[in-house]
C-alpha cells in the first residue's frame, strides 16, 4: 500500500492536520515544521490524493485569475508567475479575460460560485466598490490600482509614487520638456489618472512648468497608441526632449516613432517607460523602466488567497503594498 | 414581460428551435435565416437569458483553451483571439497555462468534465496521439503542430512550408551563410523539427550547403535564448550572413545580440523571425516574419468546437489548413 497521511505524521511526528496542513499549502505552519512534513514526504514518496484531498475538503483545487487583457505582456508575464505560484500547492488556475468590461466582470463575480471554483484573483479595470463585494462566500483577492479599502484582500504597488520616480528620473537627467504619454479622460482609467498625478507632482518637485501641449492622451495602452501619440507631439508645440510613457508598450511605439522621424533616443528625446516587460531588456534602445515586483505580487496574491481558504477566512481585508525599482537603460542614459 | 424566444420566433416566422440554435451560436442555420433572427432579436431588445439557456441545454456556456505558456506574445495574442471569437457565441473561456509539461496535460484532459467545461481547445506540447483521446465525451479541438490525424479536429498551418518560404527570402536576397536558430533535440519538439526541415529543404533548393557550424540549438524560445545562440553562432566558425530564428522573440533576442556584437541588421546579418508578433511591428529594425493568419485560427478552432457541441457531434476528426505569408521589413529589407 502506497504511504499516507498517517505514514507522514507519524514519521514527521505531527498531527495528521499539520501534514494536511502542508499538503494544502496554508501558511499557518512554522517553517520548521513544513520542512520536517516535507522530508517525511520525500522520504516515504508520498503523493498526495488530489482527488480524494478535494473530496475531503469540498474544494476543486481550481482558481480563477481575472485579468483584463492577456495580449498586453505585463498582464501575461503576471499570469504566468501566478500560475506557477499557485502550481507550488497544486492549484490549477483558469484565466479569464475580461477586456475591461463592466459587464463581463460583473459576470464573472456573480457567476464564480457556478463554475466550482475555490477563490478568485481578480485585477478590475471597469468595477469598483461594492459592486465587487457580490462574489458571495468565494474568497477574492484583488490586484491593481482599481481599488482601494475595497472589500477584499488588495495587492498593488505606489503607482502614483513610482510615477513620480520614473518623471523624477528624467529631470534629474537635465529634460526640461517632460512629455507623458498615456492620459485618459474616463473616471474609471484608474492607472492613467495615479500615473499623470505621479508626473505631476514630479515636475512641481523639479520646479517645472505644466504644459498642455505635452501630455498625450490615448484610447489604450498599446504600442500603435504610443506610437500615434509621440507622433502628435512632435507635430504639436511642445517640444519635448523626454517621455514618461505610463507603461512600457506605449513607450516602445513612441521610441519607434521617434526614430522614424529622425530623432536619436536618448539624444534627442529620451524615454521611460513602467512596467519592465520582457520586451524592453532586449529592444534597441533597451528601455528605462520602472518595475514593479512582479513575481513578489504574484507569491502575495497567491498567498493571502490561500488564508482566506485556510483558516483565516474571515478578518478584515487586507491592503499590501509591494516594492518597485527604478531601473534606467539605453532608452534614457545612451549606450554604455 | 420582456420578449422572449418566442417572440422573437414569431417576428422572425422561425421556429424557436432556430432561435435558439442562433443564439447558441450553432453553425448550421443558413446566413439569410440567422441574419432575420438577429434583427428580431434587436428590434425587441431580447436578452437571451444564459442561466436558463444552460438549464436548458446542460452546458455551463465555458470553454477552457489549454496553452504550454502565457509569457509567450504569439500564444498570449492568440488567447486573445479565441477569446474575442468564443464572447461572440456568449462562450466564457478559461484559460490553462500547461508549461508543455505532460503530467499537467494529462492532469488536464482527464480532468475535464469535474471542472464543468463544455469543450477543450487545446494546445499540446508533450501528449500526442492515443494519449489526446482520454476527454471523455467532452469534444476537443486541437492547435499547432504537435498532432496530425489524432483523434480531434485540429487546426495549424503548414509549418515546414513557412519555414522553407522564411529561409527562401533570405537566399533570394542573396545571403549564402544562412544561420538557423531554434533546433531541439528531444523528439516531441516537434515545432523546432518542422522548422529545422522547411531551412533544410529551402538551402537545397537554393543549392546552399547545410553547415552544422550554421545550426543553433536552443533550451527553450525566449530573447535570451536567442541572444546567447546568435553570441554562440558569431564567436564559431560559422560566419553568418542571415539567420531563419524560429520565432519572433528568438529573432528579436539576436537582432540585439547583432547590435551588441557591433553587427548591423540587415547590412552584415539579415534576420527573419515566425509568428509576427506586434513586437516586431514595432522594433528596431522592424522584424520580417512568418505571419499566420492567427485570427482565423482563432475563428476556426471555436466554429469547429461549435459544431462538435451542435449537430454534428460525431463524424471523423477533421484536419484545416490555415494560410500563412511572409512579411519582409527592415530585418531583412533595410530600411525604405
Amino acid at each position: 500500500m502506497p504511504p499516507g497521511l498517517k505514514d507522514v505524521a507519524a514519521r514527521a511526528g505531527v498531527s495528521i492536520k499539520t501534514v494536511s496542513n502542508v499538503v494544502n499549502g496554508y501558511v499557518h505552519v512554522s517553517p520548521a515544521t513544513r520542512a520536517r512534513v516535507q522530508q517525511a514526504i520525500e522520504a516515504l514518496g508520498y503523493i498526495p490524493n488530489v482527488a480524494a484531498r478535494q473530496l475531503r475538503s469540498g474544494r476543486s483545487g481550481v482558481i480563477a485569475l481575472a485579468v483584463p487583457e492577456l495580449q498586453s505582456p505585463y498582464f501575461a508575464e503576471l499570469a504566468g508567475l501566478i500560475v506557477q505560484a499557485a502550481e507550488r500547492r497544486s492549484w490549477t488556475v483558469l484565466i479569464d479575460q475580461t477586456d475591461g468590461q463592466a459587464e463581463r466582470e460583473r459576470n464573472l463575480v456573480a457567476g464564480l460560485r457556478r463554475h466550482a471554483i475555490d477563490g478568485l484573483i481578480f485585477s478590475p479595470l471597469a468595477l469598483a466598490g461594492e459592486e465587487l463585494t457580490s462574489s458571495g462566500d468565494t474568497p477574492m483577492v484583488l490586484l491593481g490600482e482599481r481599488v482601494w479599502h475595497g472589500p477584499a484582500d488588495h495587492v498593488a504597488i505606489d503607482n502614483t509614487a513610482a510615477a513620480a520616480d520614473a518623471t523624477g528620473h528624467l529631470a534629474a537627467l537635465g529634460r526640461r520638456r517632460i512629455a507623458a504619454i498615456g492620459a485618459q479622460s474616463p473616471p474609471s482609467a484608474v492607472t492613467a489618472h495615479q500615473r499623470l498625478a505621479g508626473y505631476r507632482a514630479a515636475l512641481a518637485e523639479a520646479g517645472l512648468p505644466e504644459d498642455p501641449a505635452l501630455i498625450a492622451e490615448v484610447d489604450s495602452f498599446h504600442r500603435a497608441d504610443g506610437a500615434a501619440a509621440m507622433r502628435r507631439l512632435l507635430d504639436g508645440p511642445g517640444r519635448p526632449d523626454a517621455v514618461f510613457a505610463f507603461n512600457d508598450v506605449l513607450a516602445l511605439g513612441a521610441i519607434r516613432a521617434l526614430l522614424d522621424a529622425g530623432r536619436s533616443v536618448p539624444g534627442d528625446v529620451a524615454v521611460i517607460g513602467f512596467d519592465d516587460i520582457e520586451d524592453g531588456r532586449f529592444s534597441t534602445p533597451t528601455l528605462s523602466t520602472v518595475a514593479p515586483d512582479t513575481a513578489e505580487i504574484a507569491r502575495l496574491v497567491v498567498e493571502l488567497l490561500a488564508e482566506r481558504l485556510g483558516e483565516e477566512k474571515a478578518g478584515p481585508p487586507r491592503e499590501v503594498r509591494v516594492a518597485y525599482r527604478l531601473v534606467p537603460r539605453e532608452s534614457t542614459l545612451g549606450r554604455a
